[in-house]
């Protein structure tokens, strides 16, 4: 009998027949003799129709009644999927963030977990019952509610698979797993089997959509394997854990492509100690996400400043470097949009000298022009054009022989 | 500077217009120096939504997990209008049921409040705060939420004006307050500005959907008086207590009409102890309502049961006598449908006669035939054809000369 928590996204959930079809799976785990605990998203849409009606009200609403109002889309599908168990002749029961003692820190809208105590969960377990958990949200010193802020339902189940010492924990979202490459660029992208924390951190922050990287984070920090895994379908997803027993022989576990960036670039601010910190100081001030960076000294004294920043960004960090360079007196602005970041992510890479050289060559043999570069111990990042974006997701893909 | 607590139902708070407009009407009594607690009901329609739902998934979904689902609609409307509040520089915060100390036992969708504690309410209001109260919900010993049944909102408010010791307890709907009659039956109905709880519990039981019965017990009971007036608009509305100023000179408050009734007749059943008992046992069991009740006895020792049930329940309660007469092996049932309740209430007919006489007589002037009486200290009630109810109300309402 092994304790099983599974988590099931807004997709999953997104209405009746679809919580319906979770209740299968659910019970069918219980059936085996499994301990369950499922830990369920808000219904797909709802959370951004509630933010919505609140911004509606209000331009910037109050974090502590956003997260009163965003709370019940969670505790809506608990209840809901709790009752579609029982119509499947399983005793189960729901329990809020706060029931099943997830504390945290009183930050509304992004607070951090600070400690787990599980609530009743364990009797509930023994007791034969599947336990259904809000995720997104615990709950603070006051008693007041708080959520997790974006993908906070994956950490509830993370912590929770940690706080229970759970055998297995199951993310189950709309993807089969996690891919060798956007299956939708590269056709013959390939599952990935499994994939160490370090490798699927890398991934989440540069474009792949499958989990946000505070929760792999936790899953590092705790070292909670989990699996990634669909939950329109039975096949086996991607393991995520400390160590993979392939890791000699990858040197690259995939290709990652965001398509979401503008470049800046700051011409001609004096070379001079804090020029560059001021520039970045006003960004963030101004809450700009500031992502690769490279920076040149020209002639003369004279420096140059790139970065990307998310394109949403782009008009704020524009505005913010504006103003700070009103005040050195110095430099000007100018933005690229329509820039995409290509990314390859392996630990391999690490213990293996040649990898940026065959990316680099690849590129080139292609004609795509690399305009920065960053790197990792484990990643390099490349800036391109958005054009050229999906031209080198499959170039790199097929020169790491990541189809094979 | 008073203490105000003011309920708000779903027609009130249905979208975000309305909520904004009842945030304005707050604001006004905030800036006139009073402490407000607001109670709100969920959006107008959200609670039915909810529990279509749960019984897509479930014929007879769990008690407590409905509370779990049902509360989330209350807990979305304390965060929008907190929020619109917000928005019009009111400081305000929300407060669940449970975290504004309304405590109740565990009998899940229809729990009873034990004590009320007001939990930081009072704080809130020292501090200068409008505090927003989810109604129709409370928390149990266990800490889960429970909620208190239909018109649970009304009730909230009245507990907690009783509880903080208020000054005054408004309760807003979507009608001016309580008219002598309803005014799309008598065009010349006349508000009632004064009204005493008995008549007030008489008026909601028989079928004046303004105020459901428990709030006013409730009322009546900790001597909360309170006033029910519209959220459309400026108006008075009508003001419930204890005693009126006009209470020598009226005989009759108002006339009230329940459309909704079928006739029930039981024939020749044996007239002897427990028969009848027999039959209401089994009523009982099916969940019916019984209201009116006619027994004669006739010829032989054979007796004769008349009643009346909500139309709703017709079907229930022809099956349970069915079954039953079978078990005494005598008797048979008839129904007829399309029977109204007209009924004339007010605490003056307790110590003048005359009432009943001049009640009948005038029904029977317009030849409108009785089919059943019942009779309290304070009411008279008439079951009559559904086709002359209307004319029943506006001649009944002529003879007490209500429009004068």
């Amino acid at each position: 009998m092994a304790l099983i928590v599974q988590k099931y996204g807004g997709t999953s959930v997104k209405d009746l027949d679809r919580i319906r079809a979770v209740a299968d799976r659910i019970a069918a785990s219980h059936r085996a003799g499994d301990q369950v605990v499922v830990v369920v998203s808000a219904r797909g849409g709802v959370t951004n129709r509630l933010i919505a009606d609140a911004k509606a009200l209000h331009p910037e609403p109050d974090d502590r009644e956003l997260d009163v109002l965003l709370s019940i889309g969670e505790q809506e599908t608990i209840a809901l999927a709790t009752i579609a168990l029982h119509a499947l002749g399983v005793p189960a029961v729901s329990r809020t963030g706060g029931q099943a003692g997830i504390f945290t820190d009183s930050v509304h809208t992004k607070a951090r977990i600070t400690e787990i105590r599980g609530g009743d969960v364990r009797e509930q377990l023994e007791a034969g019952k599947v336990v259904i958990v809000a995720g997104f949200q615990g709950v603070d010193g006051h008693g007041f509610t708080t959520t997790l802020g974006r993908g906070g339902s994956d950490l509830s189940a993370i912590a929770l698979a940690a706080a229970l010492k759970a055998d297995l924990c199951q993310i189950y979202t709309d993807v089969d797993g996690v891919y060798t490459a956007d299956p939708r660029i590269v056709p013959d992208a390939k599952k990935i089997p499994e994939i160490i924390y370090e490798e699927m951190l890398e991934l989440a922050s540069l474009g792949s959509k499958v989990m946000q990287s505070r929760a792999v984070e936790f899953a590092n920090k705790y070292n909670v394997p989990f699996e990634v895994r669909s939950s329109f379908n039975n096949n086996p997803g991607t393991i995520v854990k400390a160590e993979t027993s392939t890791l000699e022989d990858v040197l690259v576990r995939g290709v990652a492509c965001d398509k979401n960036q503008t470049k800046v670039v700051v011409s001609d601010i004096p070379d001079q100690p804090g020029a560059a910190a001021k520039v970045f100081r006003s960004l963030a001030e101004a809450k700009v996400n500031v992502d690769m960076i490279v920076q040149n000294v020209g002639r003369q004294g004279i420096a140059n400043l790139t970065f990307t920043v998310p394109a949403d960004d782009a008009y704020r960090a524009d505005r913010a470097v504006n103003e700070c360079l009103a005040k050195l007196g110095a430099g000007s602005v100018s933005r690229t949009d329509r820039i995409a970041k290509v990314s390859i992510v392996g630990v391999g890479m690490q213990s293996h000298s040649g990898v940026a050289s065959l990316m680099f060559s690849t590129l080139a043999e292609h004609g795509i022009n690399i305009q920065m570069i960053s790197t990792s111990e484990i990643k390099i990042s490349v800036a391109i054009s958005l054009d050229q974006a999906d031209d080198a997701v499959r170039v790199l893909h097929s020169a790491f022989e990541l189809n094979k």
